[in-house]
C-alpha cells in the first residue's frame, strides 16, 4: 500500500509500504476513506520534535477489511471512526471517560494513518461504527471527529462551557475553531475567538464566535477583560500548547473560571505562585476522543454540525508533502488526504 | 491593645499597639475570643518571605464591638467568624463562590489578628454571625473555621471528593488534617493520609483517614498506586505548597482525577508536558473560606465535627513567640492564642 513517512524535519514522502495485517486477536485492519495532516504533525515537521523515519498520521475513517478472532463489536464492511489513542473502553480510567489514558491503551497511529490501510489495536474499544455507510459529503466531518473535533470538544468540556458562559478560545487552528463549534453546541452565551487571520475569523464566526480579538499576550488578555466587565472569561479553551498561549489562557480566565487546554504542551513551565493566585480550574491533556464519538457521529449524521469545513485543502494521498507545506506555511487550516 | 509584630525572621513580639477604629462605613471592629498561628505565618518566620515589621495573624473569632454606618447584617454584640480575605459577597466572583478573589476584596488580617482587637473591612460580606454565643468549648472549632478548616474543606471540594472516591492527602499540618475531616464529611470511601509523625497520624485517623502512607516523593506515589489497583487516587488534596508536594500530588492522582491544592505555592514550577499527559484536573488557590462558613458553623454548633482538635497547644497571646517556635519546630500542629 501507499503510506507516508517523515524522514527528517521538512522531509515527508509517500512510498510503498507493506499492507498492515492482524497482529493480535483484538486488532482490526481498515481501508481508509480519508485521512489528514494534524497540527501536531507540524511539531516534528518543524524539528521541534525529532522524527525518526516514522509513519505519519493518526486520524482515520474507513471500512473494516479484517478483524481478529476476539473482535465482537465491529464487523467486516462496517464504516468506522476511531481515535488516535486505542483503548479497551472497559478499564476504570476508560469508564471514567479518559480513554486516551486507558491502562491498556496504545497509539492507534503507530502504523501511520496517512496511508491506504491501517491496523487499529483494541478494535472493540477504539472503533465506533457509523449508522450505515455515510454520504460522501459527511466523510470530512467524520474524519474531523477522529481527532480535531473530539479534541476541540474535550477542550470545551474541560473548560466547563455551558449556558450563560462567556468563552474565550486561544488558537485559531482546526482544534481552536472546532472548540468554538463545540462551545456553540454546549450552549455558550458568548464566544470570543482570538485570531488575526481573516479566513479563520470567518470560519470562527460560521462556527458561532460572537466576538473576535486580534490582540495577543497581555494585550489580548486586557481585551478579554474589557469584554467581560473586568472579570475575565468563565471558560477558556487553549489550543496551541506554547508558554505564551498557556499564560494568555490562564490570565484571560476569571478566578474560579475554567481553562481547558488541549494544545500539546511544548516547553511550557507554569509558575506555581501565579497559578495558585489565579484561582482557575486547569484541565486538559490528550483528548479522550472516544468518549465523545457516539454523540459526535450522531450530530454529524443528523447534519447539525459541519466540522468538515476545517478542511480547506484536499489533496490525493500521493501529495501529502504538499499538504504538510500548506499547513506549515498556514496556507491551509487543515489538509484532507484522499487515499 | 496588645498585638503581635514580626520584626524579622524568627523575631516575633507582642507589644502595645493602637486600638483599631472604624475607618470606612463598611468596617466592623471585633474583640477577639481567640486567635492563632497559621502554617503560612512560618514562611516569613523562616525567612522564605521577608517580613517587614508587620502585624501578624489572620484567623479570628470574637464579638462585634463597633460597626460602620453602612453595616447591615452584623450588629454590636454578635459573635462572628470571618475569613482571612474580606469580600463584599455580592460581586460576580463572590456569587460564583470565589470570595477570596472578590473584586473589592482586601486582606482581613492587615491589622493583625494575633491581637486583642481587629478591624474587619467589608463586614457585611465577610463576617458570619453564629446562632448565639457559642459554648466555650466550641470556640477553637469556630476559630479553625476561619481559615484551616475552610481551607482544608476547599481543598477537598477542589479535589472533587465525594462518595465512592479514594482520596490521598499530601501534608499533615492543620490544613491537611482538616482536609481529611472534610473528605470524611463529603462521603469519601477511602482516605489515605501521607504522614510520618505518630501524633499527626493519630489525629488523621480520628478525622477519618483509613490508610497511612509514610513514604514520600516517588515512593509515596508508588504506595498510593499500590493501594488503588495501579490507577492512582481519584482525588488528591495538596496542603504544603512545595515543588515536591505538588509533584507528589499530581503523580498520585489517576488520569481524569482531581488535585485540589491549597498549600500556598513557594518556588513551584510545573512542567507543562508532564501536567498535560497527567490528565488531572488541577484547582486550588487561596481558599474562599466565606463560601463554606455557614455550613461549617452549623456542623460545629450541631457538634458533628470537632476541627478544634488541631489546636494541640494553647498559650496566652503574650506568649505568641513561643507559639511560633513550637510550630516551627513541629512540636505543635497548631497553636491557639488567648487574648
Amino acid at each position: 500500500m501507499q503510506g507516508t513517512i517523515m524522514y527528517a524535519p521538512g522531509d515527508v514522502r509517500v512510498e510503498e509500504r507493506p499492507d498492515p495485517t492482524i497482529e493480535k486477536s483484538t486488532d482490526a485492519v481498515i481501508r481508509l476513506a480519508a485521512t489528514c495532516v494534524c497540527g501536531s504533525d507540524l511539531w516534528p515537521y518543524r524539528g521541534v520534535e525529532q522524527p525518526h523515519h516514522q509513519p505519519m498520521g493518526h486520524e482515520y475513517v474507513g471500512t473494516v477489511e479484517q478483524i481478529g478472532d476476539d473482535v465482537r463489536t465491529v464487523r467486516v464492511g462496517d464504516f468506522v471512526v476511531g481515535s488516535f489513542m486505542a483503548s479497551d473502553n472497559t478499564c476504570e480510567i476508560c469508564l471514567d471517560g479518559y480513554q486516551s489514558r486507558c491502562v491498556r491503551g496504545e497509539f492507534a497511529g503507530a502504523g501511520g494513518a496517512q496511508s491506504e490501510m491501517l491496523r487499529v489495536p483494541l478494535a472493540d474499544g477504539t472503533l465506533v461504527a457509523t449508522p450505515g455507510t455515510p454520504d460522501a459529503d459527511l466523510v470530512p466531518s467524520l474524519l474531523a471527529a477522529s481527532d480535531v473535533l473530539g479534541t476541540g470538544w474535550f477542550g470545551a468540556v474541560a473548560a466547563a462551557v455551558g449556558p450563560g458562559k462567556t468563552v474565550a478560545v486561544v488558537g485559531d487552528g482546526a482544534v481552536g475553531l472546532l472548540g468554538i463549534l463545540a462551545a456553540t453546541q454546549l450552549g455558550a452565551e458568548r464566544i470570543i475567538a482570538m485570531s488575526r487571520h481573516a479566513s479563520r475569523q470567518q470560519l470562527a464566526r460560521e462556527f458561532g464566535a460572537t466576538d473576535i480579538v486580534e490582540e495577543r499576550g497581555d494585550e489580548g488578555v486586557a481585551r478579554i477583560k474589557e469584554l467581560t466587565h473586568g472579570y475575565g472569561a468563565h471558560s477558556v479553551i487553549e489550543a496551541v500548547g506554547t508558554q505564551e498561549s498557556m499564560q494568555q489562557a490562564i490570565r484571560a480566565a476569571r478566578p474560579g473560571g475554567h481553562v481547558g487546554y488541549v494544545g500539546v504542551s511544548h516547553g511550557v513551565e507554569l509558575a506555581g505562585e501565579e497559578l495558585f493566585f489565579s484561582g482557575v480550574h486547569l484541565h486538559g491533556g490528550p483528548a479522550p476522543v472516544r468518549r465523545f464519538l457516539p454523540e459526535l457521529i450522531d450530530l454529524i449524521f443528523r447534519r447539525e454540525i459541519d466540522p468538515g469545513k476545517v478542511f480547506d485543502l484536499t489533496l490525493p494521498l500521493s501529495e501529502a508533502a504538499e499538504g504538510y507545506r500548506a499547513m506549515d506555511e498556514r496556507r491551509a487550516i487543515k489538509v484532507l488526504l484522499q487515499p
